[in-house]
């Protein structure tokens, strides 16, 4: 795929926020990426066009039948000022493996990266270059068509916007309180619990205000079949370490296979670090903390890095872990990662992927 | 709630498609009802405005984490000229429910339905009135706050438009095959499978496409924790009449609350025949038709009404029920609800109502 990305620049180019008032997801760039699906033409006309209003037919079937997917990753400048790309290939991967699971056409991971590196090129005055700053970027697909019957849509577009965000924990890590769900089921076998439709963030929506009224940060969540063995937290992955060994809830066909959760695994594994994907039941993680072996727990996302997990309650229990201090794992893994990501550690796995010619 | 719905005529009416050429979803009328939610302001500007193309920021959340729900009934015409509609309550209360699954703000059920009934009104030239025609009502709310953290929208937009349909299956009823999935599952006890959300029709999409390439009308779908009990069929409830007897899946919660179906065993008790709303594994239901005792299948729902199924394929076991022919019971529901609903058999139950001063 060796379409042409056509440009269309902003007249009047916006204020930039500072970069101690970023917070997340509230500021956007100048420009967006776009392209258009049609049964006909395939994927079609990419442009890097001024970001502002897209016209919607009510009619159009996102609004009704949901079929959208959604990615996200960052860009983070380095002590030399270049910016790189962390991993990039494993969120194009899941890009698509999103539409397929939703019936949505898919589009050249090459193309689709090479997009996003030509709309950073246009975009590097965006690029906050603060102590853990970066620029989010969200590459997203949604269906277009005009139609009310239940079918997949003909019509799709495909978009990617870009904010400028800020460090998620400020200076330092700070481990969180986390409710695990009994009432609410995330996602099954089965279902599209893997991958990153958008209606599997509006179905978490609910729990998550419901343990969030209860004083917790996020939510735990467990299985469907039968609700005893953990899945993943919030929109993170889990890890708990017990007795010297890391364990991670397996990739069961539910859970996210999240690139943070796999660059944690492959660290474990370059240290020696025992680490295993299985099925791990809620009670194996409270019957380690009794026997007081339950050393620490992290979650591990795009947005967060690490987040270390202070404290779990699970029905009328409540364990403290690490006696809700950050764990020396998972500042290690928080360090090494970020470090990677902004270019201050030696990137031994080859993981981050310079955007040529962007240099803030 | 008791606000005032304004009102914006549009300048040039659009030509209306005959009535042998209306489709599903395709033609919409001149105007649709708007209406917007701010956390500050709940629910206002109801307004009346030309059908026409909505401004949506591309950060909008409904495009990136799904909250959008809806609702689908439909206007009939009587012989005497009256519009009515069909149970409208239930669908305005779960309306509600299903906003509350997603931590969408509700509405007041009376002021919708009211707000349904004035747009009819100044539609009412819309309403088709061939045998077997009526115009497909859809009111729908989505998350419109621009913003990519994840966390409810502060804003909504609720819409109500119109598009006039054709019967579903022109003239006479046509039993469908119907493939039993064993590899998807559409919803778990916990999720949000017994309501509207726009992600559960993105999520059945792809199994949906997978079993017409075998040839199938529709999919059985079964329940994510044993994967042997009947939940429903593609987007209808299903019954099946066994030995004298019919039989449906209870409301487990990942099963939608058909009003359809509600009609249906309600129609059944009034006629004396046994009906029961119970777990029914698929297993049951071939053991049923091995004894010579499954006498007749058919789905229920808004769209088709009653559709009988001829043929069920379960691994490599195909069945057919009632040789492929139109049960005598489901031809009698069929010709009792549309009777109801189109004002030609008397309705004992109360469930019209009639649209005030729309006679066509």
């Amino acid at each position: 795929m060796s379409q042409h990305i056509s440009f269309v620049q902003r007249e009047e180019l916006k204020n930039k926020p500072s970069s101690d008032a970023l917070g997340f997801g509230v500021h956007y760039t100048d420009h967006m990426f776009v392209m258009d699906y049609e049964e006909e033409q395939g994927w079609h006309d990419p442009r890097i066009i001024p970001y502002g209003p897209l016209t919607m037919d009510p009619a159009a079937m996102v609004f009704h039948y949901g079929q959208a997917i959604f990615e996200g990753l960052k860009a983070y400048t380095t002590p030399d000022g270049t910016v790189q790309l962390f991993r990039p290939d494993r969120n194009m991967k899941r890009f698509n493996q999103s539409c397929e699971r939703l019936h949505i056409p898919t589009i050249d991971e090459d193309f689709l990266l090479n997009a996003i590196q030509q709309l950073l090129l246009k975009e590097k005055d965006w690029i906050p270059t603060e102590e853990g700053t970066s620029l989010y970027i969200r590459p997203y697909v949604f269906a277009t068509e005009p139609f009310i019957g239940v079918r997949p849509s003909k019509q799709y577009k495909l978009l990617v916007i870009l904010s400028p965000v800020g460090s998620y924990y400020g200076d330092q890590l700070s481990p969180v309180p986390i409710y695990v769900e009994e009432k609410y089921i995330r996602a099954s076998v089965g279902g599209v619990g893997e991958v990153k439709t958008a209606g599997n963030y509006a179905a978490s929506m609910k729990a998550q205000k419901e343990a969030e009224a209860k004083g917790y940060s996020q939510i735990l969540w467990l299985d469907s079949k039968e609700n005893k063995y953990v899945e993943e937290v919030g929109s993170m992955n889990i890890f708990f370490k017990i007795n010297g060994e890391v364990v991670t809830p397996e990739l069961s066909g539910s859970i996210l296979n999240g690139v943070t959760r796999n660059s944690v695994i492959e660290l474990l594994n370059y240290w020696g670090i025992p680490v295993r994907e299985e099925k791990i039941s809620i009670q194996e993680i409270f019957d380690a903390h009794a026997r007081g072996e339950l050393e620490e727990v992290f979650g591990a996302g795009t947005a967060v890095v690490i987040s270390p997990v202070g404290e779990l309650t699970w029905k009328d229990q409540t364990i403290q872990v690490n006696d809700k201090n950050i764990g020396p794992l998972s500042q290690r893994l928080y360090d090494t990662i970020t470090g990677i990501q902004f270019g201050k550690t030696e990137d031994e796995f080859n993981w981050t992927v310079q955007v040529d010619e962007v240099r803030v």
